[in-house]
């Protein structure tokens, strides 16, 4: 008998459309389906496939938000574990992740240690949502000349901001949002920004305006920030 | 009679199955697919999506690569006219782009010209080159507080080549690829490189070593060159 194997799927930030055809097929070929959960929202990815998984296997991988390293590592162990006794009954599994599996997802670590048990393992990329978000509000993010800058609320977001050379993507702004809406506003920049929350998903919300942010937007909130005036 | 509405829909990389449903959808309802050709491998678009447009009518827009902005201009104003005739008729027109429209894509230009004489436009987002050639290599972009910034060879390359700070996609090498490899090698970043030349094309070639690097490398390379050791 083979080895299954492991697929990171990217689902893509919300609307079911922005699957790709790949993403399709390898979810309805898989015998199994892993969905991370956190207890912070991260059923989104699982809420965009359902339709293309119903009857298959879903496995629950518990991916916590925490700043407890080694609790997260046991819990990424914990999936790894699970998904590798599937493997050797030689089911394949998707693992689903939100977006695009190499940018900011928790897959890669499940992805390395994977490879690392000696499975096979691939990546199925998906559309980011600061692709969505600038799709949907008509916004180049680079053009030309231009940088793009990609950070999370975890990077140095404060130092990019203040320096801003080339255009900003700010992802999973979180708890910061109110720091980074007063950056924004310090800096003069309110007539380079956007900000998209969950986009296409059903309660979407565009922000043009600054001063409109609230301050307990989701966690699924992407800003663009242009170093010239948004066209 | 409504006026017919623009859809600029990114096809991704190379890989046919990398389109979105949303992307295939909307080729399959246009009437028009208006394709763009500089003469320099641009039909990669057109290759891409062929299967799903055949009988469809075909609309070229010549938009070479030149540095002369106002021939450049002519031929946007050229292609951005041959649609609004179409849009005039009621036709409904999707502009093929390689990847994803808002990253580094001659169709924004094309987008502001078409809403600005009143037209309706919508962006259908796309897979990049840089998220297909990481998934390709098993390679992160960007994990927890790392940043990635992505540049094209028209960027200020050098400079972030010289400061490395947080991770880099470099789009579109093209002639400047020697230039580049030996920006990699002088910074000793041998380890932390990856290439992707035509990623998702028959053609496709991927690099581990900065000293296989074909200075004839197609435009269509995509480095990723990582602060740390590539895993």
């Amino acid at each position: 008998m083979e080895f299954g194997k492991l697929f990171g799927v990217g689902v893509g930030p919300g609307d079911f459309e922005l699957l790709t055809l790949k993403a399709v097929r390898i979810l309805e070929f898989a015998d199994v389906i892993a969905v991370p959960f956190s207890g912070n929202g991260e059923r989104t990815a699982f809420n965009i496939v359902k339709k293309y998984i119903e009857k298959k296997e879903i496995l629950e991988c518990f991916l916590p938000m925490t700043r407890d390293t080694k609790r997260l590592e046991e819990c990424y162990d914990k999936a790894a574990f699970d998904i590798k006794e599937l493997l050797l009954k030689g089911l394949n599994v998707a693992f689903i992740t939100l977006g695009d599996p190499c940018i900011y997802s928790t897959y890669m670590k499940i992805h390395r240690k994977i490879l690392n048990m000696g499975f096979a393992a691939e990546i199925v990329p998906g559309i980011t949502s600061f692709s969505a978000a600038a799709a949907k509000t008509g916004t180049s993010l680079c053009e030309g000349k231009e940088n793009l800058t990609v950070l999370s609320a975890l990077s140095n977001y404060t130092d990019e901001i203040e320096k801003i050379s080339g255009n900003l993507v700010i992802m999973k702004s979180g708890k910061q949002i109110g720091k980074i809406k007063k950056l924004i506003k310090d800096k003069g920049l309110d007539k380079n920004f956007i900000m998209v929350e969950c986009c296409g998903m059903e309660n979407e919300k565009i922000y043009y305006n600054v001063d409109d942010i609230d301050e307990n937007a989701s966690y699924f909130s992407t800003i663009i920030l242009k170093e010239s005036d948004i066209l």
